[in-house]
């Protein structure tokens, strides 16, 4: 995959994986760093990758926002980096592929958000979770969209108004991962877990993923108008007529056919 | 109740049955089973019945849609299809009755939508609930819709993604069941919870259950604005003046009356 | 603070307790008693408090609205009510304090939309939630809307439609509430909580959390054309300031700076 400076994208087979590699600075989101991170969504998602791993090199995942960087910038200048951000969100949820956040230590703000974000989460049991802007003097509004949307409003609020660092297991409970798992075994879940999510076809899964986040959200009538229109169109794809021919035929499906 | 091919509507005292009765099919939703599930709600919900258990008889509760039927349609033909898909969900949402899904074997699918859109819905231990559609090719779209009311983000992510079938705790722990029980207890455990969800003024509760659907998924304003109407004209209604009146003459209310 | 009849409004270093009062009506919330409530929560929202606690006396938290006030009302006569008891809703939501709801007994239909409507809860082991109005003829249509808001849908619907209390270790699964403690440690864990959620700058977690419910149960992407309006705005807050010149110093900050 491209040369960067402050990230790495590796593809192994179907997966790539894309490392935050600013350890020294905690993989803090400064501008080039989040400008990368949004270039290589973006590239890996015109591959036909199946899936992508986000991860974090060194002893935290993402430390969110590079206070460094945003300090110096005046209103306007905070909002460009903010709409950067924003961008990186939406090129994750809109990429074709599945992508999981492989969470090891601390997901602090926008790195907190980064896992919210991301359609599957897989967390060592030594990783934390927290949104500590409030305690801190700008409170996490961008980071608490998507985890709103992971967990229960109570327990966001606890979140945000806390600042504290809620354990791998209470994330667990609370749905903001999928899986927590001793640390050693980390790279195994997140193989296992991606590798389930990516069987099968993978047109159907990205128009799936893309659709979902149009519908969610949304009063249930509106979600079904959306879904229902796109489902009635996907019935014609050559990826749904495999399935369906594989199934009645009793064989298994060629998805190089769909 | 009417008299149908691939279902039984059977009314038992104040409970109406309505069974998915194509065990060889596995209950899969063609259009002719679709049309009667929507005529035998529509039926049930003029009656004066209290509560409407959905069932389905042999192995599964429901695999969802009949690939047979869909396979040959064009994407007019599907639309059709899908479209009276949700005309039923709707159907039981509308419904005045509480509506329960008695859950045995897998619900997959639209058979797994069932489930997210009944009301409420207990599950033998044997059950499992799965959105296989991202595996097979053709994407649950629809299904997603009322399993992503119940359940949080992250797990409806695995569940759509991964295709693989939650078991019945898991569902419980997520919130798309009310309860597990020993499947020799299902029929038990169903009249025991409709017992309970149809007790006091079936006409306050199916105002209420009505409108909770019209104000769910809308900011909380919007559902303020929504829910204060509804409950300031409901003061007014026979039910309301005889419930405060019994409770204020310290008396058991007398329904008939309301 | 204020002279009340109904309840008591004290202050106590930073935190201002709100007591409901009338525990020989079970602290019902007649429309004199909402009217204070009303009333204290926005005189204690001009205050520089960092923390509000809405408690009962008494055997219950709250059993929700007085009958004795609502049946002789007409349909103007309860809305006027309703409208007053979501104009408190909405006073506990703006207020740019933390609200902790300290819930002992039971807390019942209006008494449970408090709950529901609050920032924090923290609960004694004895303390109950139920929405019985289906069951009593007066479905509790606008105490459903904030318990919907922090609750699964299949969960919501059984406490609405059986009317029965959830217990506190069940309020806590759910996540209704925050914590569960020992009745004899309701205090402690309240003054702990609240604590946690009103350390550092007060500005920056008033206009959070008043952002927080703007954003709030709608679509992603509006959320986020609000939270990153907001979040850029802030970041030139005196807050913003002091909190990351005092990380980048690596000192403590101080918050009488922002």
């Amino acid at each position: 995959m491209g040369d960067y400076e402050h990230i790495r994208s590796e593809r192994t087979d179907e997966v790539i994986t894309i490392t935050m590699a600013r350890p020294k600075r905690r993989n803090s989101l400064s501008e080039e760093h989040l400008a990368e991170l949004l270039a290589a969504f973006r590239e890996a998602g015109e591959t036909d990758a199946a899936g992508i791993v986000l991860a974090g090199e060194g002893p935290v995942f993402s430390a969110g926002h590079d206070f460094g960087d945003v300090a110096a910038r005046d209103h306007a200048g905070v909002r460009d980096l903010l709409a950067l951000c924003t961008e990186l969100m939406d090129a994750v949820q809109s990429a074709p592929q599945v992508v999981l956040a492989r969470v090891h230590g601390l997901a602090t703000a926008a790195g907190c958000q980064l896992v919210g974000a991301c359609d599957l989460a897989v967390a060592a049991e030594s990783a934390g979770f927290a949104l500590p802007g409030g305690k801190g003097g700008w409170f996490c509004h961008t980071p608490a969209v998507p985890v709103a949307r992971n967990i229960g409003r109570k327990r966001l609020m606890e979140m945000a108004l806390t600042g504290d660092v809620v354990d791998a297991a209470t994330a667990l409970d609370w749905g903001l991962v999928n899986r927590v798992v001793p640390d050693a075994e980390l790279d195994d879940a997140v193989a296992e877990l991606l590798g389930r999510a990516t069987r099968g076809s993978r047109a159907s899964k990205a128009l799936g993923k893309q659709t979902l986040y149009a519908q969610l959200g949304r009063p249930e009538r509106d979600a079904y108008a959306i879904a229902l229109e796109v489902m009635a169109a996907a019935s014609q794809t050559p990826a749904a007529a495999e399935g369906m021919a594989a199934f009645l035929e009793k064989r298994q499906p060629d998805w190089s056919r769909g």
